[in-house]
């Protein structure tokens, strides 16, 4: 076996069953969205690097492919994440006053794997709502996310609700470097206490104590009140828990079967955030199915600090955690220049059927396509009729 | 305006109107594509540099990025054609004995666009059909090709049919060098007698006249039998001939309308094809709106030279090309945490209707959505109803 056809690392062909099964979730994730007032954007696949890293692009430098434009000698990047891509178009392009709803759908590139059976393509769809610096974008934003796992089935999603102010009260309150802070976030990332205590040395005692209680800040509902008499009384920190117990009041209330956590140093993977975060995970799955929160200063880079909430999942990732499904039934007809031939299989493709003809010469060959009925002539009435066929 | 956000020249976001008729054209195609029972397929954007530029890809190097794979340190190419990445799934992945009909639908990049007003990120969608020799595969590529432009509405399309065994058959009799041929097919593209006397110098007058004669061979039907009389009795020319007359007459059987040209110098621009090779133009377009044929020795450099014959097209061009269509009216929605309100935006949204909520304080704003009803609460009914809003 020649090394020509062998694919890199962490990179794969979907295969049919699967493309046709993401090609299916993609449509119903789409239309949601649209159900909601998303409108579609399709941004391009490179653009100049220092575009795609500014801003909420920032963390990406690693992750990002560089290529040379011949046509300007410019870098360019193959994007590893569409949000900035789409600050971009609301920012400048769109350039409205008031709410703008957007959603997209497209594959990005990673130069590592995020995970030891991560995709370097994964396929991303998301969901941004600019323009409203209030709790209902933030609310909009989550019932379109448990939407979007409804409508692909997954059973019984459990959301953890984070808020990236608590974090930031402390570290802005301690004035924290950006090395320090980097520290911290690791340390919280890997959720371990001794590491925390090298990360955050040095800061004053009321900080470091506020971020070894962090760590304990995970569970249910009663982490809010928790973390109201063991955290200090930082403004950000007060607005942070306020706004976590509305939205889960706000949720109980629409979706009273959800089980929702409460993890207030879950804010650690995404240093984007500027208020409340959220990971939605499955039954099975310990990486999160999908992501987000509000990421207020994403389109400053772009002259324009436009308040935003938003989510992002990896289709081809919840393709694989998901059941697959059966295949759809299609017609088996035979070839030939008959023109009721020919009229029949039109009318079946018209009505939606599969009808694969047997091309001369292909009669015995197994088939891919599960087809359960044929096409075949009726002498006596003189005309195509479908029969059942024998199920293998 | 600072140049963070100009996008690379031939590269642009497509904005919410457009994107969302290109997806609504995707889901045609591929809707149309299942039903000749072709499955869907998504290859990776990167992959090994030497494999996308194998087989059907030769003609590649120059148009297609290149990228460092950090986890092995070869070189990697960002795929400018999908056809190659096919290929390779049909010889080795699927591996499949008998005919296998393959459909897919992703962006392409190319280091230099294409034309002066070409993306350099086509959109592709693309069937080929695998392991069937004979003319009936052709046929039914043809077909789906035509099928495609009519789902999408596009008036009044032209047909254009070539052969590339009519120019292989005269360069083969000449036994000519590849830079030779090279130059013949440049001359041939640009329709040029002088440019083409010059590259054929050197080759048998018998092979200069036929070359010269190919440059004529262009119109209706009757330029088969002008071939015929004209064209040196070569086999290769003798069965292009056979297979063109044979798909003429099976086309105007099955779409008496369409109009068909012949032209046997058309082959120049796709150097991979090995047989019938087509083009089919809009009513109002110079470029052709999709391009086809045979080429059997696609899947040769991966170990396996099975029959093939596809097409493919690039749907950013097209939606281009295509009359806009009218935005799809949605329902205007308060917001507000009343149980009733909740339960009729929900109940809308799972009919399929797009409803916008006004998230409080942007009541004044300008709509981006054709909003054309309103849910208001019936005071007297005491429940939530639609009403017509005026029309702006």
């Amino acid at each position: 076996m020649s090394s020509a056809w062998l694919l890199p690392e962490h990179v794969a062909d979907v295969l049919p069953a699967q493309a046709r099964r993401i090609e299916e979730m993609r449509r119903r994730l789409l239309d949601l969205a649209y159900r909601y007032g998303c409108e579609l954007v399709m941004p391009p696949l490179v653009e100049h690097l220092e575009s795609l890293l500014s801003g909420a692009g920032r963390g990406q430098e690693l992750r990002t492919f560089k290529l040379v434009d011949q046509l300007s000698g410019r870098t360019l990047g193959l994007r590893a994440d569409t949000t900035p891509q789409v600050a971009r178009i609301d920012a400048h392009l769109l350039n409205r006053q008031g709410v703008t709803r957007l959603c997209y759908c497209g594959p990005v590139v990673h130069t590592r794997p995020s995970g030891p059976l991560a995709s370097r393509e994964p396929l991303q769809f998301g969901v941004e709502v600019y323009g409203h610096a209030g709790l209902e974008a933030d609310l909009e934003v989550l019932e379109l996310a448990l939407d979007a796992l409804s409508v692909l089935s997954v059973p019984e999603p459990f959301l953890d609700l984070g808020d990236a102010r608590c974090l930031d009260a402390l570290l802005d309150h301690a004035a924290a470097s950006p090395a320090q802070r980097g520290a911290v976030l690791q340390a919280l990332a890997v959720r371990e206490p001794a590491h925390l205590a090298r990360a955050s040395e040095g800061l004053p005692e009321l900080v470091r104590h506020g971020l070894r209680t962090l760590l304990d800040l995970e569970g249910g509902a009663e982490v809010l009140s928790n973390a109201r008499s063991t955290l200090p009384a930082l403004p950000g920190i007060a607005a942070a828990l306020h706004d976590l117990a509305w939205l889960h009041e706000q949720l109980l209330r629409s979706h009273p079967a959800l089980r929702i956590g409460i993890d207030l140093a879950a804010v650690a993977g995404n240093a984007y955030y500027t208020g409340v975060c959220f990971s939605v995970y499955g039954a099975a799955q310990h990486q999160p199915l999908l992501r987000g929160g509000r990421y207020d200063e994403v389109g400053a880079a772009f002259g324009r600090r436009r308040p935003a909430a938003g989510f992002s999942l990896d289709l081809k990732a919840l393709a694989e955690a998901m059941p697959g499904e059966r295949q759809r039934p299609a017609v088996r007809a035979p070839w030939g220049d008959d023109a009721g031939l020919r009229e029949a299989i039109r009318r079946l493709r018209d009505a939606g059927e599969t009808v694969v003809c047997i091309l001369p010469g292909h009669e015995d060959e197994g088939e891919e396509y599960a087809c359960d009925r044929e096409l075949i002539r009726d002498a006596a009435a003189q005309r195509w009729i479908l029969r059942a066929l024998p199920s293998n």
